[in-house]
Formats: structure tokens, C-alpha cells, sequence
């Protein structure tokens, strides 16, 4: 069988509902296979909704998400996540402690959870997540929920595109994700204070209030919702913001608008993505570069003449 | 005069020493102009070494690289910075208060220092701040000193493609950064302990130690030096264990390693530039990518359209 009609194959067993098929389209997506260009265009179900959750290490992201699936199964919907391991760019490890609370779930066929990490190259996370969110949307899943820590330009990229962001925060923020709270702040439509059993939520959330009072005025205002999400407390009530927040993009028209720039991002994306594995696989870019390599060549001017030499001919 | 002539002449202004024209590049290469291609490929002098400093906000890091730059003017080296603000993705704000320190050498025309701010776009800096790297280098600089908050994956790419990495922490740097910690560890040539006449800084030496034994043993194991930077303490000792790793580099053979990577990372970055441009200037490109946007093409198929269109021909 070729790469193209496995691909193919693939792709019908997870329209027909296999898990197996899904898991192992994704990990051809991380290894940037080419699996997108196969999907079909007439898909005729509603989009997935996709949920964005963010926040510090240790903020309860993964338990937040597992009652979250837990809420959304007892309305019988089908829930993909995909939780990003902050790894080290180098070591290539990842944490996955966390996610092993997620595996209450692993037996519900209408539940799939997925880690994704970041395996050295820069920005190949910011490739293959999208990707895989397409691909989620495309197997019919009623809501798919990225889960992230929210640091670095990538993470919150990634986050960003969600149709409803739930930024996760402690009592007693403060100081740990001091340099990124005016990032949160901008990301935010939903935000989380769990662990709310603890002290200082009241000052919590007044410190929120008065950086959304601080900041530009949006239509949409983010919520506050508290939770103990460990002991299952307020989630029904995260649950009800994400629908109200919904309720608003909907009618407000952002719904269609944030669903028509994610298509262009991924046809943009592609683009490059193929483009790249074009010219780096042409014949005369091995040899310009070992003349970069022994410093016979400026590298822009170096990559000025492999170009000129692609694209001259056309 | 048109663009190229401009750049040319800016270029002869820059060799020629002024700074005026460097900061006018600077700025065309953070608008995406192409600069490097019209750099001469016969550059004489030996190249700049590449210092990076990162750390968590507030660890001092901007202190310790103003305290540097006095230590390498007292050797009578040129010295140019590059601060890159951490802003967020969405406001464009940059954080500029840390600098005013720095202004000190405001009036010394051996010392060029210059913000880089994160503008929208994802991975505007990791194309950029290489770029401004490269060109500082051919300005015939002794040193160029990066700095960075280490944060997110596209800052510590950045920062770990320079030859000698330092890491600034505090003493009982422990909670804010402790996600990073391990990202940190493998980036660091010379751990800096800022602030050492603060509580803590033996635990602190015993705990790094102790990451270093536990890491897999490399051929450079990182000093750990306590500063003061504040009150110019230990600096000269940062300087010390800076020049030992340059010799530690240049008798492994690293160093030229190091440069003929940066050198091939810059030619395939500037590569991969120069065709998402075309393509994107491309009169097909805009009526697909309409068709997308319309929900008529599947995004991955679209693209997979227009580079063929693009490419077919060649």
C-alpha cells in the first residue's frame, strides 16, 4: 500500500469511528506526514467547538479538563483533548504525570485523549497542533479541548485559536506568572480560579476585576467562576460560561469569523510547510548549502540563488 | 534611489562605522526587508562573539549585561546588545524600563544597544533577532551580547544558538521558574547567581550542583559564579569563566561547529523567507485562499493547489 492510500484508509476507519485509525493519523501529522491534503472537503457535520485551557504548572489544568469531559459526557457529547507537554526543547521528555488522572476516561469509546510534545524543532508544535485539531473536527467530535501551559509565544498561539480560552489561575497568583498576566489577560473569555478552597480568593478575584476594569473594554467580558475542580465544585458553572461565552461569538458573528481565520492559518501553514520540503529536497540545495557551511557564501545571498533557481524556470 | 541602492549604501555608511545606518538596518530587517543578501561575502575581520544572557524577570539580567558591557570597554572590545522584550503576542507593548539602566553608554560611540519587540506575528523574532545578530557581526563587533527573558521555546532558541549561554537566577530562585528549570539547565554554559548577598545563595549553589550531577555528563560542565551585578561585584569573574568556555569551544573544535551552524540555520531560514514571500505575492494565492476562507477547499488541499500551480511549471 502507498503513504497516500494508507493515509486513506486511515481516514475512513476514523469517519467510521476508529480510535486506533485516529491515534495513528496523529502521530503521522507529528511526524509531518502529509495527512490534511487527504481529508474530505464535504464534510457535513458541525465543526467541533474548540476549547482552549491554559495556565501555570500546577494551576489543576488536567483535573479541570477531566471533570470538564466528565460534565460533557453526562451530555452525551464526544470529547477529544489534546494536552501539550511543556518539554524542554533539548531533552525531547516529557511530563506526563499529570495526565495519568485522565485515564478514568480511557475506557469510554466517545472520549480520546492524546498527548502532543515538543520534539526539538522549533515551531513544530505550532504545525502539528493545528493540524490535529483539523483532523479531531474531521472525526465528528463535539468538542475538542487543548490543554496547555500558558508560557512562551507558541503555547499562547496555539491556545489563541480556540474558540472559547479558560485560563486557569490559583489564589494567590501573583508572582509566578507575573510576566505573563497581561498575555493571560488578552487570551482570556473564561477565567478559572481553582483550587478556590484555598485563602486569598477574594483578593483573587478582585485583582482580576481590576485588571479587566484597567484594560480596553471588549464586547465580551471575560467571567470569574471559582472551582475546587479536585472535589468536582463550580465546574458546571465553568461549563455554563463556555455556552454563555459561546452564545455571544454566535451571535455576535466571531463564531464564523474565528472558524473562517483558523482555515486560512492552516492554508497559509501548509503552504509553507510543503514549500519548504520542495526546495530543501532539490537537488542543488545540498550543495549550496555545503558551500554555506565552508563559508564561501553569504547565507542570504545563498538563499537568494537556490530560489532564483527554483522558482527562474516557472 | 531604490531599495537595493539604499541598502547598499547603508551597508558601506555601516562598515564605515555608523551607527545611524546600523540602527536604520536593524529596523528594515524587523520590517522583513532583505538586508543580508546585499552584505559582502569577503568580511575580514575575525567574527563577533556571541554572548547570551537570559534568566527569569527580574534575576538582574539587564544589570549583569550593563556591568559586562563597562568590564569589555575597560579591554577596549566594541560591544553591541540586542535586548529582546518580552511583549506579549497580542498588545505589542514592549517593556522598556529595564533599559533605561543600559543608557549609561548612551554616549559611548563603542557600545550599540538596541531593543527587539515580539510584533504580532509568531516567530517574527526568531527570524529577525539571527538576522540583526548576523549583520551586527559583520559591523566588526568584538562582542554581541543577546538578552532575553527565558522564556517560551522561540527565546530559548535564540538564546542557545550563542556561543556562550548565561543563565542568571537569584538566590531561592526555586517556585517562579521551576518549569524551566530543566530547559535552563541544558541552555547554560555559566550559571550566574545574581543578587548573592541575598539569603539562600549556598542552597541555591548546593541545588544547581546537584542538577548538574544529575544531568548526563558533557564535555563542558557549567561554572556557577555569585555576582552583585548591582554593585559590580563578581563581574569580572562572569567575564573569566566566559573567555575559559571560548577556549573550552575553540579547542574542542565547538566553536566552529557553532558558527557553521548558525551559518546554515540563517540560509535556510532566509530560504524558506524569500518563497513564502513569492508565493504569497502570487496572483493565485489570494483567489484560493479566498475559496478557503469561503469554506468551498479544504485548507490543507488548497495549498497543496497553489504550490503546485506555483512550482508545477518549473
Amino acid at each position: 500500500m502507498s503513504g497516500k492510500e494508507m493515509i486513506l484508509e486511515l481516514l475512513s476507519q476514523m469517519q467510521g469511528g476508529s480510535r486506533t485509525a485516529l491515534a495513528r493519523l496523529i502521530s503521522l501529522i507529528e511526524r509531518e506526514e502529509e495527512v490534511l491534503a487527504y481529508l474530505p472537503s464535504d464534510i457535513s457535520h458541525e465543526p467541533s467547538y474548540l476549547l482552549g485551557v491554559t495556565g501555570a504548572p500546577g494551576a489543576g489544568k488536567s483535573t479541570l479538563t477531566d471533570r470538564l469531559i466528565e460534565f460533557y459526557r453526562g451530555c452525551d457529547e464526544e470529547i477529544a483533548v489534546l494536552a501539550i507537554d511543556p518539554t524542554s526543547p533539548f531533552s525531547g521528555g516529557a511530563i506526563l504525570g499529570d495526565r495519568v488522572r485522565m485515564q478514568s476516561h480511557a475506557l469510554d469509546p466517545k472520549v480520546f485523549i492524546r498527548s502532543m510534545a515538543t520534539r526539538g524543532s522549533l515551531g513544530g508544535l505550532s504545525v502539528a497542533v493545528p493540524a490535529a485539531v483539523r483532523l479531531l473536527d474531521s472525526a465528528g467530535f463535539d468538542k475538542v479541548i487543548v490543554e496547555t501551559v500558558g508560557v512562551g509565544q507558541v503555547e499562547v498561539d496555539i491556545v489563541s485559536s480556540a474558540d472559547t480560552t479558560l485560563v486557569v489561575v490559583n489564589p494567590l497568583w501573583g508572582d509566578s506568572i507575573q510576566a505573563n498576566k497581561a498575555g493571560l489577560l488578552e487570551i482570556a473569555d473564561v477565567f478559572v480560579i481553582n483550587k478556590a478552597d484555598r485563602e486569598g480568593v477574594r483578593q483573587t478575584r478582585k485583582d482580576l476585576e481590576g485588571m479587566l476594569d484597567l484594560s480596553e473594554p471588549k464586547p465580551w467580558r471575560p467571567k470569574i467562576i471559582e472551582t475546587v475542580a479536585l472535589d468536582n465544585k463550580g465546574v458546571d458553572r465553568v461549563a455554563e460560561a463556555v455556552l454563555e461565552h459561546k452564545g455571544y461569538l454566535w451571535s455576535s458573528g466571531e463564531l464564523a469569523l474565528k472558524r473562517r481565520r483558523r482555515a486560512i492559518e492552516e492554508f497559509e501553514r501548509s503552504t509553507k510547510r510543503l514549500l519548504e520540503r520542495y526546495i530543501m529536497k532539490h537537488e542543488s540545495f545540498s550543495v549550496i548549502k555545503e558551500r554555506v557551511a565552508h563559508g564561501d557564501l553569504e547565507p542570504a545571498q545563498a538563499a537568494k540563488m537556490i530560489v532564483d533557481e527554483v522558482l527562474g524556470s516557472s
